[in-house]
């Protein structure tokens, strides 16, 4: 394993965050990625909400599906390794009435063959990150082959 | 309880989800609403994809949250309830290579306050509905206020 | 591989299954061992209930949680590799106040790594079987070192 | 709503843990009962344990049935509500290779229909703390009728 610094293994999580069709068509931001955390979000616009005009589910969804599976990402062997979401599940505990949707991913336990990741989901509403979403993601490490 | 026709009560549904801005972000359509059972889908473009070209998990989330809450809004007397997506967990069990994203979302027991839907998500692969996601949805069901 | 009989894999599962401290202690039964299959079942008795008279759900939870790896150890190749619970999530459904519970798991998705079940428990209540848990699991497969 | 001092609702609580049939057969204990937050617990002896001597994936599951629920149970007015696991997930994430098993639920939002609860569970291995399984559960808050 050769030693990478962390800050290019951050850089190359963002990039491939930051260059996913969807994350582009949602205008989703990668606030942080550190070891064995990331952070998104995404602010509010009409192409987000759903018809009561709370963000969508699936918004929320999408945050902790790809935070989740990079901050799993963080704790691997990147040179022998990668990462594929296996399942999560979430818990909407809130309406998301606010203005900004951060999604907050930190994993849990770390294993060889699979890692664990606890998300949560604030909204901003008058200035007050409130607590909209709760998950718990189960992600895949994989070989990856080489020739 | 007003007897209201299901075709109406469809009707209602299907405009909903379609006037969602995310759906219409996403460019998802609503193929079904029957009794107990919704069907949506979205077709493949660059924009609803992930790094390695698959459809992206929050686009198969979006679809299980949406199907899965509009299943169980055809279970409800709508005159005086209405529904909100509680939880759900997803498995995603293959890669989403095809080119059209199916997501059928059936009832497995509707309930007085939570209603348990099951969905399968399918991936057209080669002229072949192939399973790439399984999911469980707690949908709970809320009064409405009346003046 | 070598091509052993699946009358013998299916006694091997029976026979770890039936040999489990828990499982002697709850005094459960395996009903069935079949490809993909497995089904588990336990009686009524005080020792097995919560307060209300109804069936525990941590009962439940136990037959879903070895229904369901159990079914993932049919489709595995038991020379070289072992199964363990991953997760699993429960939607407890009804009230079990009928004097059987009985699950059943089945294989959804087997895979290299992973394998995905479907369980569904019910209740005998007045000699009808009554839906009263559904669950979908995920289950590791691991590979078993050989000196 | 009467006002009852907490150490009475935390006796019944626990009273009502204590005497299910199913906690005296597992002989599992209530370690504390506080606002928000039930901890539970079980030490090893062979019948609670699985084939390869750890602790059974069922009585981690009863664990965190029982301790969220009663968790959840904390926050409720008594007097007109009582509570039912309408569903949970658990990650199995390390072996139960220790002597005593420990659940701690925690409340993360009540909420006026459902509250949810985060779990962990830990054992002792070594007089040390180890993680071994996270559950998030869902639990409904019904009125209670009266006549």
């Amino acid at each position: 394993m050769t030693e990478v610094p962390f800050s290019a293994i951050a850089a190359a999580i963002r990039g491939t965050l930051e260059n996913q069709g969807f994350t582009k068509l949602i205008g989703a931001e990668v606030v942080a990625v550190e070891p064995r955390v990331v952070v998104m979000a995404v602010d509010r616009r009409p192409e987000v909400l759903q018809q009561a005009g709370l963000f969508h589910g699936g918004v929320i969804a999408y945050l902790i599906d790809n935070s989740a599976t990079a901050a799993a990402a963080t704790v691997i062997d990147r040179a022998s390794r990668t990462v594929i979401t296996a399942e999560y599940k979430i818990n909407l505990v809130a309406p998301s009435t606010g203005d900004r949707l951060t999604c907050r991913a930190e994993v849990v336990k770390p294993g060889r063959l699979l890692t664990v990741v606890e998300a949560k989901v604030t909204c901003r509403t008058d200035s007050e990150e409130k607590l909209v979403a709760v998950a718990l993601a189960t992600i895949a490490n994989l070989d990856v082959k080489t020739p």
